[in-house]
Order: structure tokens, then sequence, then C-alpha cells
């Protein structure tokens, strides 16, 4: 087993960051604490740690959009890791849009840039 | 002023993801508090907040090696921010290396996937 520097963190939690295998684009950041991490590597579907339900969480246990694991980097402190990943259902964020950074700065501003939502949120996790 | 969640990390740090404009390499993770946002958005420059020196960052203070931000992006929670940047000096690694992610998983163990240093970190930095 590859050790990460979970110690490092108070919580345990260290930063995944997520990026689509083909395209490079930078889908989203999650966390991950040991079981996450051992959970990511025994089934090669990532899994992360909920920071808001404080359990483990299988990305795309409710909307199927599961992301499956092509790679993983690991950075020099051992602190941060990178899933490249085939992302199911061509979104990885809740709101519908492919990546979670679909808004830029644009002077004092958020702008969104991305060209449109895959999926309509109400439909994928209903009504709220 | 865009308004990041700062007050969701009891440090006032989130974590900002840094990408070649060009290439869409993921280069390195680093860490943010109010101030070191004030200071990219004002020079346009990548700083950030080092947790182990506990101080304001300017990327490049002392190997030159200077983050020139082309873009940014911020995500669904304005919890993580993603600087899309020109790396000076071509490496972002204090390693030398052109990304701080040189390793990838590869069965048990990590493996050096990035082709070569880009440059001798004693003859940046000075021998330790």
């Amino acid at each position: 087993m590859i050790e990460l520097a979970f110690a490092k963190d108070t919580n345990g939690l260290l930063p995944a960051v997520v990026q689509d295998y083909r395209t490079g684009e930078v889908l989203m950041l999650a966390y991950i604490n040991q079981l996450a991490w051992e959970k990511t590597l025994e089934t090669g579907k990532a899994h992360y740690w909920s920071r808001s339900r404080n359990s483990l969480w299988l990305k795309g246990e409710t909307s199927g959009h599961v992301q499956l694991i092509k790679e993983i980097l690991v950075d020099c402190d051992q602190d941060t890791v990178l899933y490249k990943v085939e992302q199911l259902g061509g979104a990885a964020c809740h709101t519908g849009y492919r990546s979670c950074f679909y808004r830029k700065v644009t002077g004092d501003a958020l702008t969104v840039h991305e060209q449109e939502r895959v999926f309509d949120p109400t439909a994928v996790y209903g009504a709220k």
C-alpha cells in the first residue's frame, strides 16, 4: 500500500484533484481519507470522504455518474493526489455542468464559461 | 471583490489547483487565504499561504519561477480555485520536475513518469 501523508491534516483528509483523462479538464476537487484511498485503489472507482455527511462517498452513488480511475498521480509531498478519470454521465458537478469549475473570474465578477449543463440536477437528484 | 468560502476552513485556507494554461497539465496544489487571494488578483502573479512558514508566499520569490495568471476558475461551492498559469522557468516543483505530480501509482509502488528534471534544485535553492 502506498502511504500518503494523512497525518499532516488534523482531520486526516487530503485533497484529490480530479481530471478528465482524455481532455485534461479539471473536473472537481474532493477530499480523501485512508479509507477512501483504499476503496479507490481496491475498486478502481473514485471514493472520497464527504465532509458534509461525514461518511465515505462513492462518487456517483446517487447519480450513477461514477468516475473510473485511469491513472493516479501523487505529488512531491505525498499530501495531494491527482485522479485521472473517465467521468460516466459526462458531468462531474452536482449542478449538471461537466466541471465544478464552470465559472471564471471576469473583472470583479464570476461568469459562467461552460457551454451548457449536461444534465438537469432536478431530474437526477430530485427536487430540493 | 469575489468572495470565496474561506470561513469553511478553521484556518481560513482553501486549495488552489494550478494548471499549465497551454498544456492543461496539473502542476501543483497549494493553499490560499484571503490575503493571498487579494495579492494574486492585484498582481497577476500566483500567491499562496505557506503552511510550513505560516506566511504569504509569492511562488518563485526564491527561484524566480513565478506563475503568471492567465485565467482563474472558481468551483461550484466557492471553496476551491483553479489557476491557469504560465510557469516561468518551466518547472513548478521544488524538486526540479515540471509538475509536483511527477510520480504515478504503479501497482503497490510510485514510479517517476516525467522525462527529466527541468532544473537542479541544488543550483536553484542552494545545498541543504
